[in-house]
């Protein structure tokens, strides 16, 4: 028997999670039957779209979900050998034992650092990708508006958009972002939009309106959004962020009915809406980053037992780019 | 020199119109010149898209626009011969001078009354054919929610779900209409607003939740929408009425956030938006007029000098069904 550790959900959290909603769990993991494998996971990601599943999907007292990327530590499956990578969904853990359904082997680019699996080249920038240019159907040179704009995906879908030769306007909550967004991430314009109202900003920063609107914050984001769209204009919503930890109330939204005056099209979507984009996606995000033209930021916590932190800290903005947890060497 | 009357907007309507934001203004119609032609309207349309217009796009002090359906009384057009009718958007007067552009010919079935013209087969139904097919993509036998469903779309846009196998929920604002929803117009259930809230009653009503929502309300609806779509749902937006007569405020929304949860497609659209669906529906509805299976009601007031009295009306849910002006035989 070998030692774990997990992180479970001992609470539903009412509005923002606190530290008590979650236990550092030790458990024992099972010897391997035959075609089993131990994986040792490096990395975890931390991701917005887990804030309502406390509410709701994740059950209690269990361990938690979430991508993870993984090393096979013994093998009992011929399939997966013994130091060979893979991803999975059973983050918020050390060890687990799997039969390999899950398990997507993974061969990394050796000229890409390994944690860019986790955001850029992983379901974050797939995310961005298939928003972008599926749901949002941009095309070259439009105007694009995207919120939490420093944000794991915010920032890849931004970054998409100026290689598609957009004018990009982000939104984002303070002024080093600010300076990462222009200084670094090349956007046109970026808001902080805690200094000054988000619609009054926006409204000035775009004088030609917004074709496509990347949502990940939804609320007064949505409802700027929705007070300059042109006609035809397409909402890719990702997330509404600003509504996750709201207990027992939702942020209004006021413009919609700019939705017929202008004929716009709002969707949520997850990136399993377009898996035919993958492929492309994988190629294209791969020669983009070598290539240097995606830039991105990573927030790494140490350990199993910062999991609940990293949640949490994501869901304030303590981090910058993507939220990861890594695990193990 | 002929005289004619017509329909000025003479002041923006605070919230709901008065008879005093309008004024019956006695003309006189030019001679023909050469080209031209002089165009007797019998009807003319009332809709629910005109109340925005009046805070913005139309004119004041000028004739105002709509639908309308006249007879050539004059020509000296060879492409328009005397006595045959012609469908414009030169409502709201009794006759005007056309050198023919923006005049569209038309030949009636003699098996149909007139003035479906105006409203089954005409716009009012293409709006709703091509709102629930293309925009709101309806599948057979799928869960629809129509809101204002004993209005002009919306009692096609039910009526089309219904012969296409679904499940129709609509709602109204009247136990008379409910009465004609359910035992004329064939709906699975018909809702009155009035009498309890419609939240509560759609989510009782719909208990295999809503596939396509056809929302011509916005505001409560939208909102009691939102609360019960499938994942996948289509929300086509046609109309928000219930923020039109509202000064300076608009309705909120609170449960929009269900647009990513359910990976929700919420689309704004006119009839221009699918014009290559006009032959087949006017086709496939013509077929169903004729077979019974789509029914309707008109509200026909008498004379130019009752268009501002029928537009006041519409927005106040006096008509049942279409809203038309007749202003000559």
């Amino acid at each position: 028997m070998t030692a774990s550790r997990e992180i479970h959900l001992v609470r539903r959290p009412e509005g923002m999670p606190v530290p008590e909603d979650f236990a550092l769990v030790e458990t024992q993991v099972a010897e391997l039957g035959e075609g089993e494998v131990l994986v040792r996971n490096l990395l975890m990601s931390v991701d917005p779209y887990m804030r309502p599943r406390l509410s709701g999907a994740q059950p209690l007292n269990a361990a938690m979900e979430g991508g993870a990327l993984g090393r096979i530590e013994k093998s009992r499956n011929p399939a997966f050998k013994e130091g060979s990578l893979v991803t999975s969904r059973q983050g918020f853990r050390e060890l687990f034992v799997s039969d390999g359904k899950g398990l997507t082997p993974l061969s990394p680019d050796p000229a890409l650092p390994l944690s860019v699996y986790m955001h850029v080249l992983g379901m974050t920038g797939f995310t961005a990708y298939g928003g972008l240019l599926h749901i949002g159907q941009l095309k070259d040179g439009e105007q694009v508006f995207v919120s939490t704009a420093a944000g794991a995906v915010g920032s890849i879908a931004a970054q998409i958009a100026k290689i598609k030769g957009c004018y990009v306007v982000g939104s984002t909550g303070s002024d080093d972002k600010v300076r990462w967004l222009t200084e670094e991430a090349g956007l046109d314009v970026a808001l902080n939009y805690k200094n000054e109202p988000i619609r009054k900003a926006l409204k000035a920063a775009a004088p030609k309106g917004i074709d496509v609107y990347f949502d990940n914050v939804g609320g007064d984001h949505l409802d700027a959004a929705l007070s300059v769209m042109n006609t035809l204009g397409r909402i890719a919503v990702c997330g509404m962020i600003s509504g996750y930890n709201e207990a027992g109330s939702r942020t209004p939204v006021y413009n919609l009915s700019n939705i017929i005056y202008g004929r716009i099209n709002v969707r949520g979507f997850v990136g399993a809406d377009f898996p035919h984009l993958y492929e492309p996606f994988r190629a294209e995000m791969a020669e983009w980053l070598k290539a240097g033209r995606i830039k991105y930021q990573e927030t790494i916590y140490q350990g199993i037992d910062q999991a609940p932190a990293a949640m949490i800290g994501l869901l304030k903005g303590a981090n910058t780019g993507k939220m990861l947890v890594a695990l193990a060497d």
